[in-house]
């Protein structure tokens, strides 16, 4: 399973109906985050996502709407008596987040947590997938992220391995984990009965942003874009001094990045009543595009060409 | 007009349906808060208190869940051009949660604002009414807020003043506010036309603590008393060991001082479906008990004896 759930779709001034930035990933047994707005530990509660097997939260920058709900959630999880690591990652200014964080108030900490600074390019290793930091262009540091999944192999052409002579069993088994094996002398390997090997899924958050070749580039093909869309195409120019980017340019940038899903966030406070004209803008461009509601969730299906 | 609106209700742990702690007091046209727990700006715009008017919140103590709506309401309100200042009161601890607040992020400052330590028995001064800092036992530097309103002056008697041959006009004002007027040589003093002063109204509220003397005295009398009722009275010795207060004994601190209403808050999670045990032990000793709901408001009417 992939998901990802909207926790907070809102601009940088919230509203009764959408919290600040917050986006939960789950896949398999793990849960991350990307940012973690305000309110963000009741959103968790309300979709259901669960708190302690989130391994990581990703920061994309150091705005208050992106950041004010990490520590509440810490104090949770440490009421539930969370014993496993936590790791914070986020551009400049993580770690000076880190050190001044706990001394707002008085915690009762039950697990550590690390603060870690990403630059852009750099990659954390989760196994079957990395995520990586891409710089973005905001006016402070700020970096937006690409959650990709490693190739899986190729599938397993039975017919071809009985005609091979190889028995059914464990030495299947070995072959489908990419290793070769040897029968009566002959050696069999693994490019003999595997196809090609099957690309993994992509899902690429820009936070807030103008639009930036970074985003463009890595969202090359993949099958998720949630991509900063504060503003209609009428208030262009205030987009490019706010340093974020209208629905129109938002689905440009998906349609050239050739992507398969687009979603649109960070709404601002002035679509409250209607984001009718957010998604003329949009549509046009990317017909498919979707402006991101709370609780929104999404399941990234598996790729199996 | 006297309101107080309950912002957040919930214990230490928020639930889906019960924010970290808060309240809104309305007084004529200003606004202040005691306590601002995460969540408190998008209550204030669920609970229309407005923000603009806020001229101070008041700190209990520095646990997560009574500060960390601080930093992202002083955002908001900066984003909408607030320019007068605004004050944060609160026991030790004040001046380095002012200090390192505004390091976690980028921050743009339209305003003022000013950080001010309290001790026990301190009041600010607002002209009609002050607020005193009370001491209370919660384990770590924590006061309570007692809201008192100064005496009017006394009902003007007009009959009387029309007996002493005061003309209507101008000399009512002078007595109703309290100057002698002097009268074909005789002097008319405004105890002559006025009923005894009338006592202002008293809100108290406890924050989070044990049942304490300071927050006993002060609410003899009070017109509303907002106590720390987190647990039932099975849960005495975990009250005691977590330094919060029972519903039995809220009822019981609130019977001895008089009070004539008395709304339990700080709800634990533990009742999140239901309160009925709480409510049961409150009545038993104190029969109009509320327990505070989310957006629950209430007027204190004017004292005219």
């Amino acid at each position: 399973m992939l998901k990802v759930t909207f926790l907070g779709t809102g601009g940088s001034l919230p509203t009764t109906n959408r919290n600040p930035s917050a986006i939960a990933i789950q896949r398999g047994g793990e849960l991350i985050l990307f940012d973690c707005g305000e309110g963000t530990q009741q959103q968790m509660m309300r979709a259901k996502t669960g708190m302690m097997r989130l391994t990581s939260i990703f920061v994309t920058h150091f705005h208050a709407d992106h950041i004010l709900g990490i520590p509440g959630l810490i104090q949770t999880m440490a009421f539930q008596g969370r014993k496993e690591p936590l790791v914070i990652y986020g551009p400049k200014k993580m770690k000076e987040f880190g050190s001044v964080m706990l001394k707002m108030g008085y915690y009762n900490l039950t697990f550590e947590i690390d603060f870690v600074e990403l630059e852009s390019g750099m990659e954390i290793d989760f196994g079957e997938y990395v995520v990586r930091a891409i710089k973005t262009d905001h006016g402070i540091p700020s970096i937006g992220f690409a959650l990709i999944e490693k190739e899986r192999p190729g599938r397993f052409n039975k017919t071809m391995a009985l005609e091979l002579g190889v028995p059914e069993g464990r030495m299947f088994g070995r072959l489908q984990r990419g290793e070769a094996v040897t029968m009566d002398g002959n050696i069999i390997t693994p490019d003999q009965v595997l196809g090609p090997p099957r690309p993994g899924r992509k899902i690429v958050y820009s936070g807030d942003t103008r639009p930036c070749d970074g985003i463009r580039n890595i969202s090359k093909g993949a099958d998720l874009l949630v991509h900063d869309s504060s503003l209609a195409d009428d208030m262009a120019e205030w987009a490019q001094e706010s340093k974020h980017t209208t629905a129109g340019e938002a689905a440009k940038l998906a349609l050239d990045a050739g992507v398969r899903k687009l979603v649109l966030t960070h709404i601002s406070s002035r679509y409250s009543e209607s984001t009718k004209s957010l998604e003329d803008c949009a549509k046009n461009i990317y017909s498919d595009a979707i402006i991101a509601e709370e609780f929104m969730s999404i399941e990234i299906p598996l790729r199996d060409e």
